[in-house]
């Protein structure tokens, strides 16, 4: 309906997936609980084996209930940092569809307020100390 | 002691500190309970302006008990946000002082590899969606 | 009457915004001599304490006459500064934003294009420096 | 004598140029009034083209007088582009190199304090915009 | 016929350039074999000189056969580091651009994944080195 | 022997790790065809989860041969792209690190420079283009 390609290249249909590529989209699916497979996953399927390396990788970690591991961070907590990164890269699709999980997992508009006001200082901080070159303060030692 | 240089300016020692300047490094240390002035905001002092606007923008941030405000993140999420955008920026200062923070707040290095693997999951996620332009999923409707 | 969400929370609208919401906004347009309140503090008006943060950073550094300070650099300069670092972060809103900004100082697309050719020239320049991790120069001392 | 290795490459001596390398080492050092080449140019030297390059976008522009050019911008604003480029990208050669070189051209601490806290400023509100995908606000018609 | 501005700048059309801009209009269109000025150097030539830097930088090092340079790397190559680097920069332009010239090149789109994951794999880790400050492995000798 | 720290977590020593990570420490070396394991693959090892998933996404990708994978790019490409990368994202660890690993496998000074000034290049067309905001070109049809 929109005028603007989904992405430099054609994302896989749902109904053309076949072999790893259907299974991977069938997994995608119940993991995260929702009845469509994201516009992400459709367009790493051109390359299957791209697919399964970031789901592979992502899975574990942001859905970790489903492989059995208990992780250290809360759900929240988890998409917050994907938020931050997303915003801090400003990556257009990646803000989209953390804003809309954070939201899913109960942030208020004003919590995710205080989000962003943490993820602009922060990103006002490091350019004064990578702008100035400031040293390193005298470090704790390892441990 | 090292032959690096502490920053492109000379920091400003808190002996030589007056007026304003002197109010805000006191104001830094009770706040954040420390004995010294970190090299940030030292280097920041050259231009008093620019270390009242970045000090009253950080501390009800990142010290809302010192302002008698009610966050709506604990602090250790706060500062989890901090090192997620000094990790993608790689700002070496940030990621030194986040780094000694966070672990202050009590994460372990293995709950600091959390943070870290799902930085670089979304990292890597963040360019995978520029770098193949893809448009975001269909959006639901703004509250 | 755009097909885009104008971000990706509800801008607050000017006749719905009530108490220091509503004077900050009354203070945008009166310091910025606008008489409509641009998207970007309409957004951060979500959260009223990061509107006032942002606005009482950004006021006393661009507005400088508002605030009775006298500033080191001219308009026009801290304005091509603001450009620099957007179309540098590559982000869509800012560059529109300052881009309107630098002309209504008085600059033409052509002194726009020298800004611009700068910006590219030590964009690329940062990246040799970095690719080949070259080392400082012999360093003057700090004064 | 720094343990740190020069860059990744070793360094092209002036002793050692020849041919177009010595030439356009001998047009930097006249057209910087220095007496010594920069790490950057004689690490660019081990590619003669890429040194050929980078110096032939560069003169023009940040040494317009060399080649009988009316620039739009003054010395000073020109270099405080290139810091602000560089502070925003993190390069720390190249933020020590402009630093050195803002300084030159008679800017103090204080104002460089200003120039800094400016792109500070900036790099906090890009992240906002982009974090909240903020659409630009309604534009001027083009000239 | 799209409600979207073409750019901050209105592009110059190729039926009002005169001068060098229509030399360099003819000299891009004759080396990249196309019927047709891209966007990208349309705006360039809002300042001439602009033009000109970009244009005699990228035709000798994307179009060697152009100016009589035996390149040390393949097109598809060089096409290929245009792309991780706009992927990396999330470029919009630069990766629909890049996009279509390593496809016209002959790349398939399960190549352009095997690209993609590389380019999402070492963003991956970049973050990680950066955002646990690691020091390089015991470094080779400089040749 | 420096007075750096190595991160700001101690390394994992090769003696010491165990179960997963030595099994993982023993891969590395293999297929790397080395006798350390690197200080990447040390720090990753502080939480085991981590070092296991970049493990397994680096290793298909850039040791296809190790999984019987035929890869669509040749070794030298594949580290060029790992470059390119780091160059653009200004990582210290990870540009000495590829660096050396394109220098094994045959590349030049002087091929390093052609890499180089391409990913200058592009760092500065992307901020020329997202500078001007400048509109795809017409976009030829997905396949």
């Amino acid at each position: 309906m929109s005028t603007l390609r989904p992405a430099t290249v054609r994302p896989v249909e749902e109904a053309e997936a076949t072999g790893k590529v259907a299974e991977i989209f069938a997994d995608i699916k119940q993991t995260k609980q929702i009845d469509f497979v994201p516009n992400m996953w459709r367009v790493l399927a051109t390359n299957p084996l791209q697919l399964e390396l970031v789901w592979n990788t992502l899975k574990p970690l942001m859905h970790p209930e489903a492989v059995g591991r208990t992780p250290a961070l809360p759900p929240q907590t988890r998409e917050i940092i994907a938020l931050a990164v997303s915003a801090t890269n400003g990556c257009r699709y990646c803000v989209n569809s953390h804003t809309t999980a954070v939201k899913k997992l109960g942030l208020s508009n004003e919590a995710l307020g205080e989000v962003m006001a943490i993820v602009g200082l922060f990103n006002m901080t490091n350019k004064l100390a990578d702008g100035y070159q400031i040293e390193p303060d005298v470090l704790p030692p390892l441990e």
